[in-house]
């Protein structure tokens, strides 16, 4: 990971390290999809020839932004403006890849400091601009799509120069963070202390501190070191109204903890500018290692006992049949260890594959992980090595790469998330794969739990259909409707780690009921009065 | 502890059980107080000599909340209602033992539905009656005194009837249980299923569910079990707008977390109705354990280690060389076992005294003990056995019982408590401590920390000072004003698990600023636009 590499502007990561797909993937979209990987990929325009609008941005307003952040910091040309149009989400790129950039910015406005946020607040405010807060791009949820609400314009709010390391309380442990520093490079900084965050979503070569914070992110790892809301332990908020500035201690009885109103706020309350956040040390050791069940409800009774009579891993991710079979087709080119593993791992038919991992000091990884096989092995999963923890290890980060060679192959490919209690989990793996059954054909639908609590655990699945054309959008939309409305019918929510954006504002309503709505509209309305803030998003009408 | 008994009217507890001061409390009064235990005590009224003002509660509103909760639930007897008048903080007792129940609803309204509460709401929403939510009584800061805010009665909303366990998933092991079931009770309940929720503050006997959630309370093991923020994974609260059900899964990124909106509330925004709470399997084994330390600094440096490479214990307990003083002189008449651990930690001068304690299966009891063991030896810790931590598990909740003989030998006693990060947390003591002096002339003063986090630790001081008939009240509050300024000052936080009622309003703005409070002012005024609920409480005007 290249902690400061660019990001693409029409696709996933580093333009220096685009994938390929894999024999293996190959075969399913031949075998199962029905398309040919080699047939001539997608069109996609290139940069210059994409479609922008003309900036809407007064020349007043424009001069006022430069007055605060400095003209140069206030940028309007086209590249600028087409690299925040959007997060990352499937009709995102999908948009890009034709040369859509109808919702892009009207400017890219870079604050230098916490004073220069509140004063492009205020101006914003006053003049009635809207305001998207954009740190590292990478929303798959149209969180940070320059929507303008009834407003005539919009600028992205790029948190970029906001890249500071400010603090490190070694006695309190807690790390003061700027909003716009990448996952990755906050771990070299803290890594160069000897500590980490521990937070490590598939995203963290580009997402930002501030966008962790603001989608009340999870990592791959945070079933050990706790979601991005257990790491929090203060912020600060430019509001329109003022700063806001919580978290006093570790825990407070003084009333409703508002620091949980803050995280997750999505920039519809104001924008954050600096985070506390629980370090730890860095750990010594590190063991991934696979595990293989006899199917996904006998993973997910194991994995269950681990959550709730523990140790628990820091890591756990048990996939499901069908992402069982797609993983290793993939790996079978992969080194020997992984290979015998795997191999093993096949014997058992309809199979599992489980990837726990441990961090922390030796003495620690080695108890833990002991009490954690004993379990295991007391519930008829197999022990599949270390080759093939390692093999899901070197290649964490990689999944979002796929997606574009996919979608040049014609394939609608996209992702959700939720989350249930565990005796809920089944019904409610049942119902999405079956709604996306029913929305798109007979699409791949792959699944993995990939975050364990002790009441109940997430269920992330990855889906791939063929899709014509054109027809992109519209089958993406589908896709979600169906897929929404199963989780809200069985009482899941609908995002455990994705947020909720552009794409999941059907379902407020069902998350948090009508009451709960008018409770975060009324906060809204007091810190942001002119509904100046990333409107669009959050907040259904 | 008797889950069932009834509380005293005019002080702490079973009045089946009223303590006596021991030899050691009394050569404390006399020697460091100057107060002679042996005078004669201070006057306290009969239950029937308390002067109740006339019920102001118009007699058509008296039918309707009859027509809603039955005539028999609508009570405006003066026992009922000076029973409710207050909690049992300081100022509560001292009015009460005067017989002054001006503070007294104007009726006690006990519904036994959720649809009964939302009804009433409504109905006092409409006529404008205050609803004070009642639960098991024992709040310490003021937060169930039937204040009226701007109307003319006020209504006493006593949970009592609502007390059943609703609901034990036993796949997800949450419990479903309504608000006004006891924490000792709901133990008992739990304990028949083999399972427990852990959550015992000082006044389990008779604070009730509902109660630990709007307070967002800890218990003495919640370092361990986690504060009951940690713990509820749901609720249900009538609100005079509507319901408000929150919790659909262990955890979502579906925008800001209102469960901890709710949680904390104070009944200000509503009534708990339901609440859903983790539980775990009721621990196969327990060990409470005593260690010296050299001084309370010693014991801190040590205390953090446990919290920050762990594994820290469920129970944590460090006092300060004061309250280590007068722990030994109350506990030399005990068991020999106890004394002899006592005396060890006497050799050290001006040691402390910690306890710690480990529940769960036998091995992990075994496992967390030894390592913890090895990190307290390893920092000059003393062990003194089980004796010591026995004794405190044996008179764990009997601290309040000796609030009454106190205030009978003309005592001003009061606890507070408060918690920082690590780094101020000695800067806080000195603070508190510091002004509690310059407030109080020569006070005792004693402190603990009981609740351990990772980044910090919470403060629970407890102050006794000689006060002059009549002046109880004014100088309780000089003392309160030196120690919540004290305490915002050095930033700490103004409860870690006492809550903010009545007494705490006035530090409200330096808890969450003036940004913060207009966002819970805008959610209260979204879910109770009257202001029936619980006026005068948490948000200052």
């Amino acid at each position: 990971v290249d902690e400061r590499a660019p990001m693409a502007w029409d696709g996933w990561g580093d333009p220096a390290r685009r994938a390929v797909l894999g024999p293996g993937v190959q075969r399913l979209l031949r075998r199962r999809l029905g398309i040919d990987p080699d047939a001539d990929p997608r069109s996609r325009v290139r940069l210059a020839a994409v479609a922008v609008p003309p900036s809407r941005l007064p020349e007043g307003m424009q001069n006022r932004l430069g007055d605060i952040v400095g003209p140069a910091e206030v940028r309007t040309d086209d590249e600028s403006r087409i690299r925040r149009t959007g997060g990352k989400g499937y009709p995102d790129l999908v948009r890009l890849r034709r040369g859509d950039a109808a919702h892009a910015p009207d400017a890219v406005v870079r604050p230098g400091s916490h004073a220069q946020v509140r004063d492009v607040l205020e101006a914003c405010a006053e003049h009635g601009v809207a305001v998207v807060p954009f740190g590292g791009g990478t929303s798959v949820v149209g969180g940070v799509e320059a929507l303008r609400g009834g407003f005539e314009a919009a600028i992205a709010l790029d948190l970029g120069l906001l890249t500071e390391l400010v603090d490190v309380d070694e006695t309190s442990l807690v790390a003061t963070v700027q909003p716009g520093l990448r996952g990755a490079e906050l771990e070299v900084l803290l890594g160069e202390r000897g500590l980490t965050l521990g937070h490590v979503p598939q995203s963290v070569q580009y997402a930002t501190v501030g966008g962790f914070v603001a989608t009340r992110s999870a990592g791959q790892a945070s079933t050990g070191y706790g979601r991005i809301d257990d790491l929090v332990e203060g912020l600060r908020m430019a509001t329109p109204v003022g700063d806001l500035r919580l978290g006093r201690a570790p825990a407070s009885a003084a009333g409703p903890d508002l620091l949980q109103l803050a995280v997750g706020s999505e920039g519809v309350l104001g924008v954050i500018t600096e985070v506390d956040l629980r370090v730890r040390p860095a750990p010594q050791a590190r063991r991934y290692e696979g595990w293989a069940t006899a199917s996904f409800a006998d993973g997910l009774r194991a994995i269950r006992a681990l959550a709730q009579e523990g140790p628990a891993p820091d890591i756990v991710r048990l996939s499901d049949e069908e992402e069982t079979a797609v993983t290793l087709a993939q790996v079978t080119g992969a080194k020997a260890l992984a290979l015998r593993g795997v191999l093993a791992a096949r014997r058992r038919r309809g199979g599992c594959l489980l990837v726990v991992g441990y961090e922390g000091t030796a003495r620690d990884v080695r108890d833990r992980r002991r009490a954690a096989a004993r379990l295991l092995a007391g519930r008829g999963a197999r022990h599949l090595g270390r080759g093939v923890g390692e093999a899901w290890e070197r290649h964490r980060y990689e999944g979002p790469y796929l997606r574009d060679p996919l979608m040049d192959a014609g394939v609608l490919v996209e992702t959700l998330e939720t989350a249930a209690r565990w005796s809920a989990l089944s019904q409610l793996y049942a119902a999405v794969r079956g709604a996306l059954r029913t929305a798109l054909g007979d699409p791949v639908v792959l699944c993995h739990v990939s975050h364990l609590y002790p009441t109940g655990a997430s269920l992330y699945f990855t889906f791939l259909a063929p899709v014509a054309e054109g027809e992109e959008i519209a089958r993406w939309q589908a896709a979600k409707e169906a897929a929404g409305a199963a989780i809200a019918g069985v009482g899941g929510t609908i995002s455990h780690h994705h947020a909720v954006g552009r794409d999941h504002l059907p379902w407020m309503a069902a998350e948090v009921g009508e009451v709960g709505l008018s409770a975060l509209r009324a906060a809204k309305a007091a810190l942001d009065p002119a509904g100046i803030c990333n409107p669009g998003k959050l907040l259904p009408e």
